[in-house]
């Protein structure tokens, strides 16, 4: 049982922010040994990248993009006047838009007026606007909000079920970059096919955030949809919740979204600073390298001690994830990099997993995140003399926090004074700094994901074959044959596998044309077309 | 770039069940290899402790207890008959009253009737419950469901404000085994706080779940509550979802508790088989063993493809990790096992983090759950000419697959039919087995966690500090001190970084005596006493 280094090593690592106010308590990193001594090099070039892309440079060269979240929150530093105006006239057409469906001149129809948001969008277009939604939402909100995130038809029947007759005045946000993601476009049809089911007109409902000229912004403006709003590809999805992504949701649900970008702007400022000390992302970044071997060694655990924060684990998952799991680094070497995160929220986990990350594998770092002040609305109620609800679970977070620093365990701790907007927009644009920072120092490039193309592909793949076999199994009706068989028989000999899952779908389904005889097995089901 | 092994592997490694119906695919994982067959002696003596375990032996002998979760869903099977009787009166007792709930026989006050239930419970109180209410869940149910599972007073100011005024017909379901665990209690305390402000009697609101003779069992028989109904001390709460913590929710939302508890008990039948390769449990506990190298070498990332089943990682991140993160084996050698889980849902996780899955560290093994139907309610719609958002959806599973088995990564793929009651059951009781015989595997015991009580402990502690730290500070009005002097002064000299965060706390909050003179920061902050 180990004692936790004192209160002056706490002290030492401690970093005061006063605006935006944060407290980040490093007590158990060695955020100042040898280790993290020896990256201070790197750290001064991070710094100096940082600086490039802050100004226009060529941040992501395999797609010769800029990256430019930096400057949504912060016009005035974008490298031209065109994007400056673009960012600026956005930031204003979202928040006319907003109120124009609140005051009823945007409407379904005349008469009536919108009374949800269904959001529709995937990862990047999906995971900011829900963590703020979780965040920041109320029963008092003028627009209750949902997302269809994936294309499960289960979900999505689910999803118009809960909305029922509602979905008469509820406004259909598509969110695409490409404007081309097929989850996101099967989630659009959906709605569009219920829309025209009830006879209600679908473009008065649809509203588009996409790539200026996609496919999906050209649909928007031949169709009418009731609104339109651009992506701009040196926004990434994954740091889009500052661009109208982000921004329309919160503008129509009512929240504060000029505090949420000026809690990023603050902490953008505070992160610009080339101080490796009093600088909170470089202090983090060092600290993840410091604690992940520079690596990736043990996975970051994320515990926010707050309900409205059970979705940042997994913006933050996201977030890292995707900008740090590469295969090679930026001079193409073969590195295999990245950093796990997960976590859901505290104290709740503590009764789920604090079992093992106490007693068992070394395999991780804490980072628990706290608020100073105990409620935002109604009084606190007193469950012991003089303790709150409040007092609880901060008492769990710091004995938590303890309990696996006596097991020399590794924890960093963050503490906001509260989960506003503008705390909000603070956390997100810090994490998005240390992403960047810490990419920077294990030679990384943030800004891409050349990963996901493959699964993509090979998604295509299965539904060419999926075709590919229905149109065989109905060219020869009452021949019955394996799966390897009837993939040979198709030129995919070499997704026979592949066969086998899809002919048991179709099979399992009776309204599909194919039948199977013989058992679900591999060897021995054979497959046939029912007419 | 790889090739996955061919169809023959594939056929050679599936579990076919017919009942309850499942397909493994462990093409992914080498469970043929050297290193499996060197398990098969380990896994006899895995099979012959499950044996004993359900005959009633002594499996958590630091607790002394029996762990009878099997006998839950088969009483017959119970060691005695005493056992038997109370797991068959409870299920009767459980389906009786929700039957009374249903008819109005039992409600909140004469001529009203119960609309809603607010389920307060954490950990293995919650999560069970939490997992089949999302993947059953409909709006046509009985009563709606909620959540308490924290101690966050703004997340119960939430939960309680979208109740609204339907909390004067909200069932109040306390579930603690131990009577005592403090976030429930706290909850508890905020649902009578309220109850009584709108003039209502708790105790007609109020049901118990909860060990016989602890503190909670005995207030509910005193006070009256409108239910009671049993945990017993040979049930953990991780597995405790096929026993009234489970069936009350689902009896009370109207789902088919009958259907759920037979699930299990099928694949309790199949996976009780002492068979390693036609055992699916068993057959997964050497994947897990080989994918981990038998040390949790590898974290386990657990993506369904169903947004109903959104909530299953969690629900195995608690299973697995509560179950395997473990100090000492049982022979008292220190071992720190575990393994990692974490996990969302497909395809939306493919745009979170497959990125690094597939290019980034080799750190993980995958477990994709995918289901043969397309969608149980409503009429499929086609997003492109013969394909449905369906059809994208196991696509995308697929194309996962393979591009996850191209780059050598590790993957297990498990098919269900459809996600209804019975499978869910099926589902659960699979893992749990896993579970149970890895355990023996690597020798550590399931059934207890030690390592929980250090982080419950030095909450306590912190909340005994802040008691010390208020009363000290109004002993001495007017006296400023830093936070290692009042810890000091307050006999707690080892809990000055606590006490820094207490003081901080206590001075964020303007309701609060406490009072801070000088910047947020751990050096130079003073703290005193305002009247």
């Amino acid at each position: 049982m180990g004692q936790p280094p004192g209160y002056g090593t706490f002290a030492d690592r401690a970093v005061v922010l006063d605006d935006p106010p944060l407290l980040l308590d490093l007590q158990g990193i060695d955020v100042d040994g040898t280790e993290a001594q020896r990256l201070l090099p790197a750290l001064e070039r991070a710094f100096e990248e940082m600086r490039a892309l802050e100004a226009g440079g060529i941040a992501n060269p395999d797609e010769g993009r800029r990256v430019g979240h930096y400057w949504l929150r912060a016009p005035d530093l974008a490298p031209d006047p065109e994007l400056r105006q673009a960012i600026e006239r956005t930031i204003d057409e979202v928040r006319r838009f907003a109120a124009a469906v609140h005051d009823g001149s945007i409407a379904p129809r005349p008469g009536t007026r919108f009374s949800d948001v269904l959001h529709i969008g995937i990862g990047g277009s999906a995971l900011g606007p829900q963590l703020v939604a979780d965040a920041l939402g109320t029963p008092d909100d003028p627009l209750g909000i949902r997302f269809l995130d994936n294309t499960d038809p289960e979900g999505i029947e689910r999803t118009f079920s809960e909305l029922g007759d509602r979905l008469e005045t509820t406004l259909v946000v598509v969110v695409s970059k490409s404007g081309g993601t097929p989850e996101t476009r099967n989630g659009m049809e959906e709605a569009i096919a219920r829309l025209r089911a009830r006879g209600l007109d679908p473009a008065a409902h649809l509203v588009a955030v996409t790539g200026e000229g996609s496919a999906l912004w050209r649909r928007a403006e031949e169709q009418r949809f009731a609104g339109r709003f651009p992506m701009w590809d040196w926004v990434g999805g994954r740091t889009s919740v500052t661009s109208a992504v982000g921004l329309l949701p919160m503008a129509l649900c009512g929240h504060d979204a000029a505090a949420f970008l000026d809690g990023a702007r603050a902490m953008d400022a505070a992160t610009r600073v080339p101080d490796p000390y009093a600088n909170p992302a470089a202090r983090l970044a060092v600290a993840w390298h410091v604690a992940g071997e520079g690596r990736g060694a043990r996975d970051m655990v994320v515990i926010p001690y707050r309900d409205r924060l059970g979705l940042f684990a997994r913006y933050l998952q996201q977030l890292v994830m995707e900008s740090l799991g590469k295969e090679r680094d930026r001079d193409g070497r073969i590195v295999h990099q990245g950093l796990s995160v997960y976590g859901n929220k505290g104290s709740t986990d503590q009764h789920a997993y604090v079992q093992q990350l106490r007693d068992g594998l070394d395999n991780f770092f804490a980072l628990l995140v706290g608020t100073l002040e105990d409620r935002l609305v109604g009084a606190p109620l007193e469950v012991e003399p003089g303790v709150t609800s409040g007092d609880f679970l901060a008492g769990f977070l710091l004995g938590t926090r303890r309990a696996l620093l006596e097991r020399g365990r590794r924890v960093i701790t963050l503490w906001l004074p509260r989960t506003d907007a503008r705390a909000l927009g603070a956390l997100i644009a810090l994490f998005e700094r240390t992403v960047g920072l810490y990419a920077s120092l294990v030679n990384v490039n943030a800004y891409h994901q050349p990963g996901v193309e493959a699964g993509k592909r090979a998604a295509a793949e299965v539904l060419s074959l999926q075709r590919a076999l229905l149109d065989a199994l109905s060219g020869e009706e009452g021949a019955l044959r394996t799966a390897p068989e009837w993939a040979e028989r198709t030129g995919h000999a070499g997704l026979a596998v592949e066969a086998f899952w899809v002919l048991e779908r179709l099979a399992a389904d009776p309204r599909r044309p194919v039948r199977r005889e013989g058992p679900s097995d591999p060897v021995r089901a054979r497959y046939g077309f029912v007419s």
